[in-house]
């Protein structure tokens, strides 16, 4: 069974290439996209500029292909992809708490942007720390590589 | 464009119906579920047991047709479909946390379940805080609504 999603929308960012990008927004602090939505939908994002925080769900489009186990940017072991946050997933789907500083439009001028200029916006939630926030949290193995993801930068293993 | 994507498990929980269910996690704790993982992507769980939370991307298959601008169950005015976290998307895509319970073969055990039965599974990425958790955050319309979301249930405005 597939199914067909539609990109609402493109973000643009200051990275054109996957080498050398921050893996995260933790690493991202202070850098600036926007989001371009598209005409059909910018209704929908009416009241959306009393949150200061969104959550963007975008297409990995350069990404080709996925594997099971990855060697992720933190770590020098393999893991199960889905014990990852890594790129090359069997739905290529980012997700992303991106600050947002404010709506003209049908742009959205972001803050903490970590993804690639050009990637196809799938969709907009509201970050709720009410529904998204938990506490008496277990990482498995990237309890020892946490303080790393705001130096750690991409580099081309996942570029094809 | 189209982009496709294909399920890589299903997902299962007590509700069968979108009537009266809990809206978010919040409002399901203790409430369990498993996920199946078709054997095709099993071996991309790998390390997965190591995390006490993790985040599920799922498509809302009862779902049909969207629209731009909503009443959520927690207000009684309507807002952008994207400034809400209501079902009827352009990508009917959802995103809920819940707590894992244990990893057995093709099977995980979840705790705060949200979803309705039969749920296609999208992806799963591990719930990191480092990565997720956001502090100084506002909220807009929900900022009123807050306590509301551990009792309140849906109802059938989004049924079909």
């Amino acid at each position: 069974m597939e199914l067909a999603i539609t990109p609402i929308g493109e973000i643009h960012t200051p990275f054109t290439e996957i080498k050398g990008m921050p893996i995260q927004p933790a690493g991202a602090r202070g850098i600036r996209g926007t989001v371009h939505v598209y005409e059909d939908y910018v209704q929908g994002l009416e009241d959306l500029d009393g949150f200061s925080h969104i959550l963007l769900l975008y297409y990995f489009h350069r990404v080709h292909d996925y594997r099971l186990t990855v060697t992720p940017f933190l770590d020098e072991e393999q893991h199960g992809v889905f014990a990852t946050r890594a790129p090359k997933r069997p739905n290529p789907i980012g997700l992303s708490v991106v600050r947002l500083r404010a709506v003209d439009g049908d742009r959205l001028h972001l803050e903490n942007v970590d993804m690639l200029d050009g990637s196809p916006l799938l969709d907009i939630k509201p970050y709720v720390p009410d529904f998204d926030q938990y506490t008496h949290v277990r990482t498995g193995w990237l309890e020892k590589s946490r303080d790393n993801v705001e130096h750690k930068q991409s580099d081309e293993r996942f570029s094809e």
